[in-house]
């Protein structure tokens, strides 16, 4: 709770990313869909710390179906190509109904790509039977205060 | 040429596409990378409409090393899963230095994903060994004002 | 019901492919996990054929999990790359506990990759959460001897 | 050199590897495709430890393109999921025209896929602007040898 009395909570991960031949395309640079790839995981890693648990846990914990993306941009800046050892700087804050995470990748201390997600929290709908998001626990958000 | 002098092309494509099981995660929609396969699939599409020669034959012909991105923001409003056949229309727009293009992937008449990418269009550059950007070729731009 | 007593039903399908950019390598040549990818869509889109289901529909009406590989082996002798649009052919036959599916990617009439696969049809296991093998169901082998 | 006279090397590698959330599919279990890249990875990382340069520092050296399939086969015994930390060990053997690199998958001790590569070491053909197949280089096989 900040003082102005807005409800923010954060956490930040960093991790180290291996850039595959596999993820690269015939110009020898990633093919960029694989950056999102790594954003997800680079997510997932951020509540795994935060909570302790893989996602597997998670969702039989919180009995949830996932925190698919609402929005995301993304700025590439510099290519990566295989062989590089990327960081990927994740960084994530709650509001009410959704959540951020800002991913820095870079290599060598220059920033190569920079994006921003906004995310849900889903549960599954049996009245549907697909899926309908719902605000983030706050089980789970205190989790980040911590 | 539009009437204030800017030099503005465009062209618009349409094509089906199949989600399939192995774009989808364990929560049973689309894991969100696989869109960006879809839109990258797409702006090819348009060019190779525009051109009238695959991506390969027009790495032979215009000695490019393919268009990446600078950068894309996409907004998911429905998702998507297995089975389903999705529209994905797409439109491009040229400027000085670049180029934007324009993605909604739709079912059954909703639209699930709005994309926009803006991409440049890159040489090889034998000075680095790498690649580096430079104006769409006037050649290229032609194609898309017919 | 063959001659022999071996009770064998088989189906074919045929479908065109395009090997996509995004599927290539920094060699310029198609990243050999993508074919697998190709491989298991055949396969689902010779089950939707032989159904008149999509593979989300299927799960559905028959209650299982999916149809994981068990076993799978390929050759591969001429390699493909973006632009190419190659035709896949699959035939399957199925024994008691398992099926078989075999691929044949061509491009212009020459063979570039056969694949052989071992599939079992998979059910949710209450008792571990997991997925347990069990016969394909009557129904769903009496569809491809149709 | 062995007793009877034909040149055989070895190393083996192990590596540790995530399965993440996007690598499954609906069934909850990892997408088998996903397999092929991890393998293929492991492979680049026992050239990488032999040779003591990443991919990328090694096409520069050795003036190749790259070491594609010939042929693989795999048994997927076990299935894994998101969250799961997979050992991956890997183990290569060189014959006059290929190489041979068999996988081991497994978690927590219980071996999940086993999976046998035969690959070829190719070059840039420029007569035909595609990749022909040659003898991996004396200077590569040796670095296994060490």
């Amino acid at each position: 709770m900040t003082a102005d009395g807005i409800d923010v909570t954060t956490l930040s991960n960093t991790r180290r990313v291996r850039i595959e031949w596999g993820d690269c395309d015939p110009a020898g640079i990633i093919f960029y869909p694989r950056y999102f790839e790594i954003f997800d995981a680079a997510t997932a890693a951020l509540f795994e710390r935060a909570l302790g648990l893989t996602k597997f846990q998670q969702l039989k914990q919180f009995d949830f179906a996932g925190y698919p993306l609402a929005k995301t941009r993304a700025r590439f800046l510099r290519p990566t190509r295989f062989g590089d050892d990327v960081t990927v700087d994740s960084t994530i804050a709650f509001d009410h109904a959704s959540f951020q995470v800002e991913h820095e990748l870079s290599l060598g201390g220059a920033t190569c790509v920079e994006c921003s997600e906004t995310r849900v929290w889903v549960v599954r709908d049996p009245s549907t039977g697909g899926i309908k998001a719902q605000p983030v626990p706050q089980a789970v958000r205190a989790k980040f205060g911590a």
